[in-house]
């Protein structure tokens, strides 16, 4: 499409289209046949007989989902990991991905370089390959969309609605560390340990997709999702999706040793925690006869994998999610969190 | 994902993601079993046995690709056909697509309504469904961004790099006739007749992605491309892919009847008609033994095609394509165009 701008004013732009495809994006997708090194007008998604496609897609915006000034190669291993994340969630292997930018007018080259450059180490990473996509420009901020596109064998897709009371509630790895990496970002809290530091501050800005543990989960799990907005979030859709409701304790919920002395000092972040965003970790829902199963599959991806409370049946109001504490009271979870709950349900 | 920015202020957005997903996106996937009614981290796209998968990007942002006060609807249209014509220049037929739209703070939802009722009556009228997506927040102009997805059958992929020399040059429809669209919404120029405004304006605002003829060409056209930026350049394109070189007859070129009027006063027009963008008709290769198939496929699908010239070896400044009048002489195309011909080659 010619942009309409153009046949205005054709003023020379420093970012020609054609040019930054051909020497940034195109060696991105020199690894994927289907891909036709760009040049076609769509790309073909590699699958095998039995496979189906999975798709998703994530946006992201400058200064409103990440700092204008974040490095643009981590800006892009997240866009490209949040969406990986998705895949995870869905049991699928990731295969590819399209990619939309739009750049500000005055946007230096340097950056689009370096944002490629990202793109090229988190390819290698998860062995996937860009196959398509546009590149525009704005008068706004940088504009990044990116779809992900994956295989499962037929049947095997790990669904959100599939949870049933008595199901135990699992998470990977550990909770509200992005939470307080972005925090840190902006100043509202301030951590003495360097390493702590830069270790809360990665974990923001560069999530570990768990597609290992998404590839493992189909049979076992009766449902998952990404903690993309946070646990008490993004476990009520789980609910939601399933039609019941589940019960989480505080204390189980697992921690990494850098929050866990962020809360030792501050208590009153502690179930905050629960309703950061941005861990991109997993929660999923286990019938009690997989424990065992769950077990192996967290030494064979080498992943913490933490039951932190149980799905029941759901109140009068619909399904929802309830956090308590170690006292044995109702915890309220604010933002993101659900409050469908009057008391706690007996075990 | 939690935008960074509502971490650090909270306040209530007029436009919030999950309300608009579920008001105005969801039904737009009630009919994709896929999408799972947009309540998953991912969707599968609907394949049978023996089907590949084929993707594509485009985005579009407001005051650069279209303007700011344009119906919401007629965008919509548009950016989704756009894409589907990428997917008819593969021979694919469409299946669904994914939409990730970034939204100004201050925008009505009145827009977004208008935008989704663009997107709902393109959905009957091309028999895809909304798979998937993103909502966000933008302190910039409306972005948006659509991935198509579509189907071949196995190796009926068609390809930009197929064209040989001696294969004939095909446009479908008329040429043109959005650059003109276009002028008259910006102004630039007059056509006293409202009936010829409102039909040129159609074709900018909303063309017609040929998925019939794309899904006719496989085994019959040796490579083909939409024509979104203009027939010389999308030409073009093929020629670079292929390897070879193309001869156009400016006479030949297929104008509406619209448009013939305009060409009529303005002889300097007319040539320039060829590196207008925005057609979305197919430009492709045929071996001439395909001459009658051709003809054949036009009558079957109700669409004229038109032999407007051929592909010839690439002079010794590589491919290109040259544009000759009526009086054999060569013409100059300009933006868009190739300039690597000296003179005519011979029959």
């Amino acid at each position: 499409m010619v942009p309409a701008r153009d046949a205005m004013s054709r003023a020379p732009s420093r970012l020609d289209e054609f040019g930054l495809i051909e020497r940034y994006f195109a060696p991105l997708a020199a690894d994927a046949p289907g891909a036709f090194g760009l040049t076609d007008d769509a790309a073909i998604v590699a699958s095998a007989p039995g496979e189906q496609v999975v798709v998703t897609t994530d946006a992201m915006v400058a200064g409103v989902h990440f700092p204008v000034d974040d490095p643009p190669d981590q800006i892009a291993r997240k866009l490209l990991r949040v969406n990986l994340s998705d895949l995870a969630a869905m049991g699928a292997l990731p295969r590819g991905y399209t990619l939309a930018v739009a750049l500000p007018y005055d946007l230096d080259e340097d950056w689009v370089s370096r944002f490629a450059s990202g793109l090229a180490t988190d390819q290698s990473e998860f062995n996937v390959s860009l196959l398509g996509g546009d590149t525009v420009a704005t008068p706004g901020p940088v504009t990044l969309s990116l779809t992900a596109l994956g295989v499962v064998q037929d049947q095997t897709v790990l669904r959100r609605n599939g949870a049933r009371p008595g199901d135990d509630v699992y998470v990977s790895g550990t909770i509200g560390d992005a939470m307080l990496g972005l925090a840190l970002i902006q100043g509202r809290i301030d951590i003495e340990a360097e390493a702590d530091r830069n270790w809360l501050v990665d974990r923001f800005r560069l999530p570990d997709p768990r597609i290992a543990l998404g590839r493992s989960l189909p049979g076992r799990a009766s449902a998952a999702a990404d903690i993309s907005d946070g646990l008490v979030a993004d476990l009520g859709h789980v609910c939601t999706a399933s039609g019941c409701s589940a019960v989480v304790e505080l204390e189980a919920v697992p921690l990494s040793a850098a929050t866990e002395r962020v809360v030792r000092n501050r208590q009153d972040f502690h179930h905050s925690l629960l309703s950061g965003g941005d861990d991109y970790e997993l929660v999923f829902a286990v019938p009690r006869a997989m424990r065992d199963d769950i077990a192996q599959i967290s030494r064979q991806v080498g992943i913490r994998l933490t039951r932190v409370g149980r799905f029941v049946e759901a109140g009068p109001l619909g399904p929802g999610v309830a956090v308590f504490g170690s006292d044995g009271n109702r915890i309220e979870t604010g933002h993101g969190g659900y409050t469908h709950f009057g008391e706690r349900p007996q075990d």
